[in-house]
């Protein structure tokens, strides 16, 4: 299929309706209507065939985690999600694959009311770049910056399952269904982000392992933690599948959460306020550690030995 | 070199310094105040390995490309462009292809006054996609539906160099270093797009051919183009390479060229605001041909015989 007949097919799916999108897919450039006295928060983020999903992955996955990759990161910042674009490099122009593709991505899309507003589709190795555009009230904006001796860290959710589910996808034999559907249909945690705005004193989301997604929270806030290994929730449904040793170090070091991972000072009212933003989303959060003097991620076990993973954090070019 | 390594090479070069720039690279997102009243524009364009340039095109090169692209779209739509998110998917982090990459990518940045304020480094087949945004008056966008029938049809600078260079360097013999140009570092016509809003009732960046370009505003304002094929700008330099009917097709059909293809209301007022607005900028622009009742573009020659291209536009997937 044409590039053309595949832009006007991906037009034809893509409207959530949004009163501030001026002019969206179909021009040069898409023309949008920021809501006066916010600030803009930008996100880009591209996934790769074969580097960021195995090669054959089902097309609705693809498209779901193309766009919760970046909603993620928008969950991070506190910020509300409003518009994407998408660029697609494919192949060929597989109609069904792009169908496919938009059922996962425009499913996820719609939960979080934000429109498809521009993009590209081009000849290539498949990749699947998306800027996702959201909005913040000035100061609000959760950064990795601000946290601060004595503070408490705190994350959202569970850990390592994704991870767990990779390896049991590369090892071939049987699967966790229910991790499965934490590798393929990540739930980025937006409503959470935004409870957390002004509460929390820095966020970061998991996406390539706590320790380095934390070690970067302790390098912009030039401080350290203090990581309860024992403490990271999600170890019991793993532990179904892998030893002890490994469970700590798909948690710690596995990638693919995107739960948020963020800190609160340690004063009883705005513990209290975390808490009950939390509880108003439904996500579950879970005290994994302190924020102490000095640099860089510590983990120490229930009897508070230190620990250390046996792999590194999951880097690209590694 | 790791992933981190190179975003920090990056962060390290990329700051052009603007004011509204709250947070830029190094955090989830990057924060942005966006000026009041204004509407924001945005465009996204991939730029993949071999396809939309010839393997072995120098990094340089590759980067000013990579965000020509994307700052014609602006042009195209009359936008200011303020800001930029760049996704670099590369085969290894060869950090001198990235410094390379870097010089021509924020040479253009540092011509338009445009931050690069975020985006994402992975591993894959090289492929670099570039969202830029910008803002633009309310009502002052150029928009593809504009155009009215008597409207007259103009083009900036000249049509075909590009197209031209690529047919040369294809051929592997000489090559005219002018057009050559043309093809690695085409210039973005921001400032004349900014001169016409307001002015011009219809405008479209050249970038898959003008016949195909020419379609698309046609399509989009119901109306149909009578083109002067004799007219196009750019045609002398290229007949000293090619013959008559090949300067013809490359200039309609050959893609690449980056110029801004306008209609403009016939009245003596109108015509005057946009020459004077073209001539402001140092731009030259041509008239090219009559907005008719109708679908599509029809091309005749300086006799008025009706003209069709040896092959149709550059289409990906075609």
């Amino acid at each position: 299929m044409a590039e053309f007949g595949l832009i006007e097919r991906i037009r034809a799916r893509a409207a959530h309706p949004r009163d501030d999108v001026v002019l969206g897919i179909g021009d040069d450039a898409a023309l949008l209507q920021p809501p006066p006295g916010m600030q803009l928060v930008v996100a880009m983020d591209t996934l790769n065939d074969g580097v960021h999903f195995p090669h054959g992955t089902e097309a609705a996955r693809v498209g779901w985690k193309a766009l919760a990759v970046n909603l993620s990161d928008l969950a991070a910042m506190g910020a509300e999600p409003a518009w994407c674009t998408l660029s697609l490099s494919l192949p060929d122009g597989d109609p069904a694959w792009v169908d496919g593709f938009l059922d996962g991505f425009l499913a996820l899309a719609g939960e979080h009311r934000v429109a498809l507003v521009g993009g590209d589709t081009t000849r290539g190795p498949l990749s699947i770049s998306v800027t996702v555009l959201g909005f913040v009230d000035p100061g609000r904006a959760l950064r990795r910056d601000g946290a601060r001796v004595g503070d408490q860290v705190w994350v959202s959710g569970s850990l390592g399952a994704a991870a767990a589910a990779l390896e049991q996808w590369r090892a071939g034999g049987a699967r966790d269904a229910a991790l499965g559907e934490r590798l393929d249909r990540p739930r980025p945690r937006v409503a959470l982000g935004r409870a957390l705005g002004g509460v929390a004193s820095a966020c970061i989301d998991v996406s390539d392992g706590l320790l380095a997604d934390l070690g970067h929270v302790c390098a912009a806030s030039a401080v350290g933690v203090l990581l309860d290994i024992d403490a990271l929730p999600g170890a019991d449904r793993l532990r179904r599948w892998f030893g002890g040793e490994a469970v700590r170090t798909l948690q710690v070091a596995g990638g693919d959460d995107y739960e948020l991972c963020f800190t609160v000072p340690a004063g009883a009212d705005a513990i209290a306020r975390a808490a009950a933003g939390a509880a108003a989303t439904g996500v579950e959060v879970t005290r994994v550690g302190t924020v102490v003097a000095g640099q860089g991620v510590q983990a120490v076990d229930r009897d508070g030995r230190p620990w250390r993973p046996e792999r590194p954090g999951h880097e690209h070019f590694a």
